[in-house]
């Protein structure tokens, strides 16, 4: 497959074009950045130095694409709307990142391989998750059997999910030295996880805190499902245990091990630690956001797209970068 | 008054020597360390540079004691419990940074001065609190009269809380881009702060979460309280504002702000969040876990004893160190 | 002595603020900020939320000035050029943080107290040296009489000396894990450290090396003066005890104690280790790029300006902050 | 090649162990490691999770060793010189990474493949250079043709460089918001640049530097080299692109871009910066402390010896840990 990659000067992007050049079966299309046209990725990003190419201008995806391209859109919320009907015109398989095709009604289809792999399969436009929505459902989708009333979701993410577009929130001597919680009245993804869990028959109520770590990429979710009554432990680790049986990304831990942002860094892995209190379930998940919760995630919906190996190209942490 | 401190070589103690060296009633006593016997402290703690004296040997706090000075037994855990009656028996005034004597029962007074103030006034012992009950309690303290029936806890401390003593869980390569759970089965915390909301007359259970993030110093408690039955935002506001009204280390924030690690830092000060959410109550709490959660509170508590102003020597920021 | 602040919502500025709200003598004035007129600090600076002031929106500083208060112009470069003349017409002392008076010809005493203290006594327009030309002057101007041929200086700087205007080289995910030179084809210093060793009598080339390292606030500059010949190093310790005998914010470090970022952040001290290699001199010095290099220099300059003891406002650590 | 580890539970022996994982041509023989003995490596190294291992216990390897198999020693210093003999007896290929043989005389090849490839083509016992000495040497060796008379050597490096026994010095606590010098009075790493400097016909004094940044790994080591006389840019630039033509490991970086500790982590490359002011070269070099610091080096090493191509297993920056 040939990928174009559009809004190509993101650490999102950037870390799909790492990710593209290693795949087996993928070619890297054109690296449209409007910001950065005709300069080199190895001079805006160190991580890239390895890699020598120069970002296309504006207007240079739609310019070059080809049916049966695909198109990954990671650009800014809001663009994607205008953009993807083009793309999808020519024959283009498209995966977007931004939030503009995740809630219903949508034209496509949520990109949640655990749970929509068939539909994947054969669609040509696929709403990439966002990163907390995507940790958040990792820890609570398989509790719908045990009905949870309420859920916390208290959750922590490196200061990348929040893009590389220069902001005072982002800079370094504000992020040092904090644990940063925002949105505190309500946050863009609360509506997307509720979505989900609907469509997987969960009731729940959801609190939910989001919160900035001094971590340049990572995200650990702690969910908290209040059940109507208590649950045995075992229940509850073995339906966790079933529902991600076969999935090579997703490691269930125990024997005193926790779920790490390092462990998952730079990988499509997912790290989980279930445990039982009373009638509450808690639930540790860690993804890199920019991986599992972005770019990794968005070349499993290729590869699916595609027919090729589910996790090719992004098996193991053989891509990580180091922000 | 004269202030020893034993066990001086560790975090808390460093910054407890910076505050008493500017607080306006006290004078430093003999600091005591076993390791750093006859050392400059001005060696150990790059921070303590501006403090001309040495760290006196095994037994000399004991060796200098008069009656009626006080002292602050900041060793390990463990250790106080041997020593105190001998300080006590001299007629010392005897903080203890450790949880020796803290749980009931316990001849000493427990140093949460929002609640014991008159009995801290009076004792000769006390028992300081841990950072994550301090941070928790005043969290959920002024919850009493909405009978919680269930609180979670998710608590996020900078690693000064895990000691100055060498280990591999602190090494800089270790927490650098990570935040790791710790205690999941079970945290020696969990019972300070259950026998305290029983006291308060607080029902609730207890799922707590203590986690490490890469930050020096500050904590972040995130309460979760489920009610019986929803209730009004503004009843519960009101609830903090009255426990907290006249004391002025602790913000209720409002207006956009957020507590903040960094706004505590080397401070007494506290920075609580409250919001509702259906049957769920939301507390975010922020302290410096060398300051409110340690040092600080134990010269508040030294304060009271003596009869001295409440904040003496711990003031705004004025004595801020920099892990 | 009143002080209004131009610019006051950069990182140097702020410092300033808590400075001032400190300080024995010290009233503040308008705190001018152009980007969040009319908003409280609090909110734009957690560490200030203690102070209970606005910004006041363009034009308050010059509404306010009266004849005998001081301002100190933390713009960026090039606007106090401007703004100077207006206030110096009404009467006011000015001390200017840019670049814009300090090199010659110019009408601005430079504010480099160990060398012109006398002429800041009389001066109503100081120009606050630069943080890099600060460490190395210090680093360096002992040396005169050794007559060095040649001199490197390898550089270290916090974030902060970059700004608060968000840019992305000064993000937390590009800061992070890496140290960045950069001015490796000149750098805007170098003149203003020219000029001074000239002044001095020191002729000597520089080689200057920049680099921001992960750190918020603090610079480290190394020196290194190659002489015609070889010099014992007890004679170049001696010239350094001299020059700084009686210079209480200068501490020269022997017994393996080395200087320390940490040992001087929030303070406007400085602290230099020396030692002869050869005929080479290796000088290290450390200090607080917002305190000795821009903020308490500042107001050690409005002390002397009025008569004040030196480090009235600037003792110990007493107002560190914590970026 | 069967790879056996020696001293597996340090940092650089965990790096080496992912690279020998991934590494087309190599199988890893026992980790061996005496404090982990019988654990799971997973649980030591959360980057290693995806491996599936435990450490062998003490006289694991000495067992297992067969003809031809080889050994990486990881140990600490001065326990290679114990070992390396009953090891090459027995038929092994030995790299040791500690200093045990890198110092005239020694039975051992020095391990700089850009100096005494064929050597090591032909050794049976290679003493892999300290991580300083490498970027060192990359940064100096072109100069030789150019007769430099002194060179100042101003090194950072990531703190995993001081290995993962537990040390004060090394805590989170301890390392974050400084950059520390050490080892101001000599280090160890001196006589070894000086050696490989005669060696290559330098006869230039060294005043070296070393310093510990906040940084879990990499390193920067800026060399200043005074000639005798100025020289032009051009010329050495002209000799640094000669000596590494054909070189893929190193880049020499030129447009605007300097070298970055990011740039190389995770891998065996080393960037450089070349810059002439005066009689002074400049030249700043990155590498990865535990990449071309370490084991990329080492495996480099291995590969040469068996006569496998020489980056296999260590191309791109495929194996990437993120300390």
């Amino acid at each position: 497959m040939r990928v174009h990659v559009y809004g190509a000067s993101g650490y999102a992007a950037a870390q799909l074009i790492a990710l593209l050049a290693r795949h087996p079966r993928a070619q890297l299309g054109a690296p449209e950045s409007a910001s950065h046209s005709g300069e080199p990725i190895a001079k805006h990003f160190a991580e890239l130095r390895w890699i020598d190419r120069r970002f296309d201008g504006p207007g240079s995806v739609l310019e070059q694409i080809a049916p049966d391209d695909a198109v990954v859109l990671a650009g800014s919320h809001g663009v994607a709307k205008t953009i993807a009907p083009h793309l999808l015109e020519r024959g283009a398989r498209v995966v977007d990142l931004s939030g503009d095709f995740r809630l219903e009604p949508t034209p496509a289809v949520y990109g949640f391989p655990e749970r929509y792999r068939d539909r994947i399969a054969g669609a040509r436009l696929v709403a990439n998750p966002g990163c907390y929505p995507t940790a958040t459902l990792l820890a609570t989708l398989p509790l719908a059997r045990f009905a949870p009333v309420q859920i916390v979701v208290d959750a922590k993410s490196g200061i990348t999910g929040a893009g590389r577009t220069p902001a005072t929130n982002s800079l370094f001597a504000e992020v040092e030295g904090d644990v940063r919680a925002y949105g505190l009245s309500g946050h863009r993804h609360e509506p997307e996880i509720l979505q989900q869990w609907r469509a997987a028959g969960i009731d729940a109520s959801l609190v939910f805190t989001p919160q900035v770590v001094p971590v340049s990429r990572g995200m650990l979710v702690n969910a908290y499902a209040a059940l109507a009554q208590p649950v045995a432990e075992e229940a509850v680790q073995a339906a966790f245990a079933q529902a991600y049986a076969g999935d090579a990304s997703v490691r269930i831990l125990g024997d005193g091990m926790v779920p790490s942002m390092r462990s998952v860094r730079g990988t499509n892995d997912a790290e989980l630690h279930v445990s039982v209190h009373g009638n509450v379930v808690r639930v540790l998940c860690a993804i890199d956001n920019l991986g599992r919760g972005a770019a990794s995630q968005a070349v499993v919906n290729l590869n699916i797209m595609h027919g090729y190996p589910v996790h090719a190209g992004s098996e193991g942490n053989a891509w990580a970068l180091s922000w």
